[in-house]
């Protein structure tokens, strides 16, 4: 007998991890079975506290998770690690290394960890991600935090779906511009300059502090914390850092706002996952017809997409 | 009196920047002017042939692009280069760096450079992308460099939609692992190990070179390109393999399939985006009242999607 979605969610609220872990597996696959995980766990969320976590490639991310959930648990509270592992478009396939890298607290109740890859449709990554958030929450984690891999459009929306979002950049010149071309600057709620062991700290320091005199501070300006994650040096300023962000935005009333923006988002974002499959179900043999024909430049592609959707 | 799109395309294929510019910009701004230049430009195109840039931020994309530019004007031929920044999800402005260190090629008028930022919608950062690469086709440049700011699923789509795929890394340890976590090994064409000056070139190398000996190569395997971008060492080097990826693809008939899927996948694209208008259109106030039944628990993101949805 397979086991429901309510049941894995009943047992994953009693402690159950290998429940939890088959939870998160229908949330990850998407379709009709983790649309009714979200169903269930959505009116039991909102005590836990999300942090997303995000910078480029190589900036030290999976470490410096790996030290906070050490900080995290000094203070005997359960926090639970999402790693995002954006699906290449071809293989679809997650990579170990950041679960590798977590195995320090593989014994530890406390900490639950996972790593998450979704097939790349377009807001399959975000949805998905707020979908297991939400399981983590409505299972009774305190503390969810969130890694990304990259730094593009769909990973800014995973690293701004948590409460809080840390931006993780490295010594040297250039990296505080290159976070912010790439966007980073105006959605980071705590910086970290991580490896701050490396030679140029104190003018990436500088860079960061300059950009953000420039940009319009609306009652939080982001703290600038510099760690050095192996030695686990600047974690705890770091998770001090958070926990203010946390009490900003709840004695202001931000939290509330914040997520309620994210509310109406997710909605717009669900029902374009809706109609996208209603569509590509209705159009089913005439979509390659006309797709043939954009091919051949016989038609172009807009006016084919409104052939489509007018029947 | 207005320009009518027309009007502005004639200007531009009889050589007029000018008209060009503006073309691009209603491109980039979207919205039925921008599907008009669509519908004008798409019958047109075909004799282009667009390479796109991609790798993380800090790479040194630009500055290689700037001298890959230089290397195909020795040929004497033309070329034109997007920039595409993504917007950031709060300004959508777009940020002049690129623009500046193109300053080389500013009164050559065999070259056309143009910065696009697009705001954040899903699909329009790709979908513009295409949009423009094809105005740029059907206004006679027969090379469309085509350079992405970061490594997201976003950029990986905008990297993709072009005929030939560049992946650039640079030496030191890891980032040939880091490269492979973003997913950018399966869509490389090419590999540049830019600043090739920097120590761990060889180890990048290697390391690059055992990930290709594990992945299945299906007629080409990617050649990997040590550059430095400053002093124009190598960059002889990447337009050879350009070339001969193209070569490669005329000869075995993969540039037709591979346009060919791409034509289908915008189509997809397009559908999405224009139910999503009509469906944000149709939901109204209907949208904002859901929104707040989500937020209060009262009633899960899906179901209130799918009341939407059917009215």
């Amino acid at each position: 007998m397979a086991d429901t979605a309510d049941d894995l969610l009943a047992r994953a609220r009693s402690g159950d991890r290998g429940a939890l872990a088959r939870l998160l597996s229908l949330v990850e696959r998407g379709g009709p079975e983790g649309r009714a995980v979200g169903a269930l766990t959505h009116p039991l969320g909102g005590a836990g506290y999300s942090v997303g976590i995000t910078g480029a490639p190589g900036a030290g991310k999976s470490t410096l998770t790996n030290a906070l959930v050490g900080q995290v648990r000094a203070d005997e509270v359960p926090v639970a690690v999402l790693a995002i592992d954006p699906s290449s478009p071809f293989s679809g396939g997650a990579i170990l290394g950041d679960r590798v890298r977590m195995a320090d607290h593989t014994h530890d109740t406390g900490v639950y960890i996972r790593s998450m890859a979704t097939r790349g449709h377009l807001g399959g990554l975000s949805l998905a991600t707020r979908e297991a958030i939400r399981a983590l929450d409505a299972t009774g984690w305190p503390w969810i935090l969130v890694e990304t891999v990259g730094v593009g459009q769909v990973e800014v929306e995973v690293a701004t779906a948590a409460d809080t979002t840390v931006v993780v950049v490295n010594p040297g010149w250039g990296d505080a511009v290159q976070a912010n071309k790439a966007g980073l600057l105006e959605i980071a709620d705590v910086f970290v300059i991580n490896k701050a062991d490396r030679p140029g700290l104190a003018e990436t320091q500088r860079d960061l502090e300059r950009m953000l005199d420039l940009t319009k501070v609306d009652g939080w300006r982001p703290p600038v914390v510099a760690t050095t994650a192996p030695t686990g040096e600047g974690v705890d300023a770091l998770w001090e850092a958070i926990r203010s962000h946390r009490a900003h935005q709840e004695s202001a009333g931000t939290l509330q706002q914040r997520r309620s923006d994210r509310a109406s988002e997710e909605l717009v974002q669900i029902l374009a996952v809706l109609l996208r499959e209603r569509a590509v179900a209705e159009a089913g043999d005439r979509l390659a017809e006309l797709a043939a024909e954009v091919e051949s430049r016989a038609l172009d592609p807009w006016t084919a997409a409104e052939r489509l959707l007018d029947g």
